[in-house]
């Protein structure tokens, strides 16, 4: 999908961020401008409208911005997904991959029914590794995955190869650092 | 404000989450049923609606869920407050008490502008520590403080006291444990 060069004015590039030779996208400058936090969540929702969604499920945390905004506006349940020990009821986990070492996320047991038509969507499609953790996460719990998406994603870092049996939205791309 | 029984009771409480004597109120219940999530949203909005709310500012990361719905519904900014060494560009910070110890929170420095109107969001009202330092970093950025919106309110912690300079909405309000 091309690049939405409106959204794009609007984020923030931040080198060296959270260290040398990264250059980090600061969604904070798109988040307070109206008419782009408008644009994107209607973007995210004319993907969606005819889809009979059932649920929006985030990752924590700038995952959530957008996840619950599409849930209300399609009217769907909005599911988090949350770093371990923060959920209280019954959960199921699952381990993903960081540069080094690995970290784990965890969802509620009851929080998708056999059958839910789920969209995921996260801020940021980097090297995959989270979005395909949540994926794992909501096939568990055997709802049906009827797409992802992303405001931005990193295509040089491939992402796409681990989660590209699913249909994938996004509305940034960055094609290099 | 009145509480609302049908918001209350998609709530789930769980006993001794995080510890011993404290119940959780698990909003994950609510959020996950289409109906209270648009209810919640839609009161928060009609709250807001005449007042001409340029932001809408919210506490992470549970905040973030219903402050961005907030924000894309009143075409208003939503902006996040992190926690320390999360937001990328030039911050503000503010420390607050924890009941062992003190935390600290960000806002990007660019974020509010002076006369900017502001609705503060967070899901709970507890003893008022977060929201209050929400409140001195919106007015140190010069923010026009409109009103404080909260979830839940667990009135017998007394949060009200250190806050109620600003006009305040609760939706759900538990009088006890």
């Amino acid at each position: 999908m091309k690049t939405d060069e409106y959204l794009k004015s609007t984020i923030r590039s931040i080198p060296d961020f959270p260290k040398k030779g990264i250059v980090f996208r600061d969604i904070t400058t798109l988040l307070k401008d109206p008419k782009a936090l408008k644009q994107v969540v209607d973007r995210f929702y004319d993907e969606y409208k005819d889809k009979d969604i059932s649920k929006v499920v985030s990752v924590e945390s700038r995952g959530f911005i957008f996840g619950a905004a599409l849930a209300y506006k399609l009217n769907a349940g909005f599911v988090p997904i949350r770093k371990k020990g923060k959920l209280p009821a019954e959960t199921i986990i699952q381990e993903y991959e960081l540069e080094y070492g690995t970290d784990a996320m965890e969802i509620h047991a009851d929080a998708v029914q056999p059958g839910d038509r789920i969209v995921i969507l996260d801020d940021l499609l980097a090297t995959g590794g989270t979005i395909e953790a949540a994926c794992k996460l909501v096939e568990r719990l055997q709802g049906e995955i009827v797409g992802l998406s992303f405001l931005i994603e990193l295509s040089f870092l491939n992402g796409r190869q681990r989660i590209g049996r699913h249909p994938i939205q996004s509305l940034i791309t960055y094609d290099s650092e």
